[in-house]
């Protein structure tokens, strides 16, 4: 009995990790398909949101088939929790790059403009974070979860940054407002991103070790905790 | 037990209706504060964030002790996700709602400008969507859940013609960019509320009907079932 139900933990995990290739794949194909002005790399990611949302469903429904039939207590129950709320994020960086590609697409039929702001750059940060969010959960690591909070900063003040320079742009050339604005909704997306990020990280921590650090990390949080 | 098992999710809603009541008021809060150019209101709404996460996590953590010391099936159980989730965007818009605020008081320091966009009736729109799903969620109504998906379409409209005629008035009066800019972004933060009233009506509708309608409607959803 509790070794069908470790192996329905473990199937669980794989279908989770599966979700989570296709969201990597979508963020990294649409900031390439920025960079490289590739028309197809954005239709590959607008193509490959329904199978993302099918598989959103079909987790949803282990999880909670596994909520209904077993009793699962701590450890195990908080894993399954956390299963579904990375779930719903993996969704939504899903979605996330989806606006891109459509942005991307919209610009490759405007006049091509220099713009101050490195999205592959922020793309690759944001990628990162949300790989390195998955890497704790697949490891159980919850120091290396917090190391995905601090990385947040930067892409937070890269936003900013972006909004700065994107808005003295525009008042200099008017001509490449359209290009501009596209590119400061595009920075707003990959933020969020980084924001889905944070709340993986956030969920590795609170199913590792039992603590919820949204809004702020409790002093007795202890970071040695690790499952193998 | 079970009489206390029903009083104990009787509480959960009860809690969650609190919740819902901050973030509520944070989005009116916040559009009044753009429309009357008021910091107080700006302040009461970046001053009611540490209340509404507090809640958020003490929520979570019913809703959690729930699952592990009842063995909730099919219809309690749903309501128990239900919360889960309708309870992490409710903290969502009262995040937006603080990103609103925050950015009204930077445009109080700039010169003020007519915008091309309808702030107030978007607010209204978006805070409307809130108010009936949560409507729906006391009610127990798929119906009436299903009609605030048909609101977002006008949400995500007005935020298309937003970007538009935001664009057009740069370009015709670059000294009003970054007012223009922070409207933009406002209108975003907007949409992303409407989204959260989407889920929650969604997420009602897993509830009262068993069936995930995310991502479309299943054929097979019948709406005349209500949960008193």
């Amino acid at each position: 009995m509790r070794i069908k139900f470790q192996h329905s933990l473990d199937e669980l995990k794989e279908r989770l990790l599966v979700m989570a290739g296709l969201a990597e794949q979508a963020v990294q194909r649409c900031v390439a398909g920025y960079a490289h002005r590739d028309a197809v790399l954005c239709d590959q990611v607008i193509a490959s949101e329904p199978a993302i949302n099918a598989l959103e469903r079909e987790i949803d429904q282990m999880a909670g088939d596994l909520l209904a039939t077993e009793q699962p207590m701590a450890i195990d129950l908080r894993f399954i929790l956390a299963v579904l709320r990375i779930n719903g994020d993996l969704e939504r960086v899903g979605d996330q790059a989806v606006n891109i590609a459509r942005r991307v697409k919209e610009m490759m039929a405007m006049p091509e403009a220099d713009m101050p702001v490195d999205i592959p750059r922020l793309g690759a940060l944001a990628g990162a974070m949300v790989g390195a969010a998955l890497q704790a959960f697949i490891e159980g690591d919850a120091e290396r979860a917090q190391q995905v909070l601090l990385l947040d900063d930067q892409v937070d003040a890269m936003n900013s940054a972006a909004f700065k320079s994107l808005s003295a742009l525009i008042q200099q050339r008017p001509e490449v407002t359209t290009q501009a604005l596209n590119v400061l909704i595009m920075a707003k997306n990959l933020e969020r991103i980084g924001d889905h990020a944070t709340n993986i990280a956030e969920d590795v921590i609170f199913w590792v070790v039992g603590a919820d650090v949204r809004h702020g990390v409790p002093a007795e949080l202890q970071l040695e905790h690790r499952v193998a």
